[in-house]
């Protein structure tokens, strides 16, 4: 799957991953009205409502992108109904040829993080059958209990073909607290950058490794650092846009091949027809807007590299 | 919550909690059988197969226990039939008077940890009206991404009253490998500890603070440096039983109340009938088996404090 990701941004061109992170706030109104008219304002009717969203959104920007990554916090909020809403984005998006990297941070001891494995990005067995639960193609892994919680997920990845990105340096604020403390001299993460090279070493794509890495965009000398420590792990890059990373910093993430990094957006992308900027298309004409957001962050960052 | 969760283990003099991490292979073959039947080897087979275990296991062991602890992977692995199980595991344990603890061990940024919060903790706005989706007691977190992914649970415990468990050190034989390296001397673990006991300061219950931690009994001796860095946190000790931990570790996670530690079992409790030692009872009686380990599993804490 590392292997359809190269392929994708080289087809594309655009080394970006749009976040699938649809907050109701977000949703304008008329597909709100919409939802909650068939639905009534309930977990349904929420989970109608982004589903709508996104899928106006995929359908305008589909030929553009490499990848979605949706956030299942944002589905998983609204309960059984919200998740179902997220299986349903993780399936049309790849119907429609798009890479799908469920943003689900999973992590824990040996034998759950293997359910975790298994139900994001495997094959979970039922008597004498094999069932598919959510079946996206990358997901998000927290390293924080170690290696014997990583490696449930570096087993399906390698009978799947599919990969992980692993929280290194997170894009928020206060992930220095933890991740920047220094360990006989070096920061945490950069220790947990030296665990995802290692363990991306078995697991090889044709230029690059199943297991990449999370570094935000907001903390681009500690990319520059990283992108060193693991010239083979694909660095998913959040905090590009509304949490303030510019197309300036990311040169950094990438390596001398112009691969190496892809940089998401999501608030930026799927709210676009929330700002100034955008205003003109007006919230009918919200998944437009998203169209030219994307065009424009193509643009910002191919000038970058 | 931690008010009624104290009371509970009062009431019950049993500082435990029954971990429902159904497996399949834990469910004894008449049951899968029999959901098999109904549903077939799919993945609504395997939820029904589950809840079925779960149910006579609660109905088995409610009256002698104070909480319970689901594992959400195990039921996310069977995807949207396995979390609607997941569900009615919470709804029905609720319903028995247990304070249920939902292990899921969520952590992200800001924003998103805010939609885990209110997904599991508290109320979701669906236009005008509010609704619960999944509504545990209390659920666990990962501290990885710092206080700005922990604050809209404290937020949220806030206004409803509820708990969170912190990830402090987790009973996994890797659990040191980022855990317990050295900052400034100290491990991680204490640095993290310490963080519980400030996050919990203003969020106190009649004895306890609304924000407890995760610390593994497979490490008594960093249980007992633990209980005296966050002496108002109650620690949930996950490990005892088939992960190796022993009633007599376990003394120093409490504190001379008697109080501040509620342990732990899973599969030493759920899957007890495969033991030689309750074998007697055959896999038909899987739930009184259960039973007799929980009778046994009370006495050997009992006797370590």
């Amino acid at each position: 799957m590392i292997n359809k990701l190269v392929e994708n941004i080289r087809k594309t061109k655009a080394p970006i991953v749009v976040g699938l992170d649809p907050m109701l706030d977000y949703v304008p109104k008329h597909v709100q009205k919409k939802a909650f008219q068939e639905y009534g304002e309930t977990l349904e009717g929420a989970a109608e409502a982004i589903w709508q969203f996104n899928k106006a959104i995929v359908d305008q920007t589909y030929d553009l992108i490499p990848a979605v990554k949706p956030q299942i916090a944002m589905y998983e909020q609204f309960g059984l109904p919200g998740l179902a809403a997220f299986a349903k984005t993780v399936d049309y998006c790849k119907e429609k040829g798009l890479v799908v990297i469920g943003d689900i941070k999973r992590g824990d001891i040996g034998s759950t993080s293997a359910a975790y494995a298994v139900g994001h990005l495997g094959r979970v067995q039922v008597g004498s059958k094999s069932c598919r639960p959510f079946d996206e193609d990358f997901v998000t892994v927290n390293p924080y209990l170690g290696s014997d919680g990583v490696n449930p997920f570096l087993k399906v990845c390698k009978e799947e073909k599919k990969g992980i990105f692993v929280l290194v340096k997170t894009s928020n604020p206060s992930s220095g607290e933890f991740q920047d403390q220094l360990v006989d001299g070096k920061p945490l993460y950069e220790l947990v950058g030296e665990k995802v090279a290692a363990w991306g070493e078995e697991l090889m794509g044709d230029e690059y490794s199943y297991v990449g890495a999370v570094v935000g965009a907001t903390y681009p000398e500690m990319g520059k650092i990283l992108r060193k420590v693991m010239p083979k792990a694909y660095i998913l890059v959040p905090g590009y846009g509304a949490q303030g990373g510019k197309g300036k910093d990311l040169a950094h993430f990438f390596n001398e091949d112009g691969l190496g990094a892809i940089v998401n957006s999501s608030r930026g992308i799927i709210a676009a027809y929330k700002q100034e900027k955008y205003e003109r298309y007006g919230e009918e004409a919200f998944a437009e807007a998203s169209r030219a957001a994307v065009k424009e962050m193509i643009t910002d960052i191919q000038g970058a590299l």
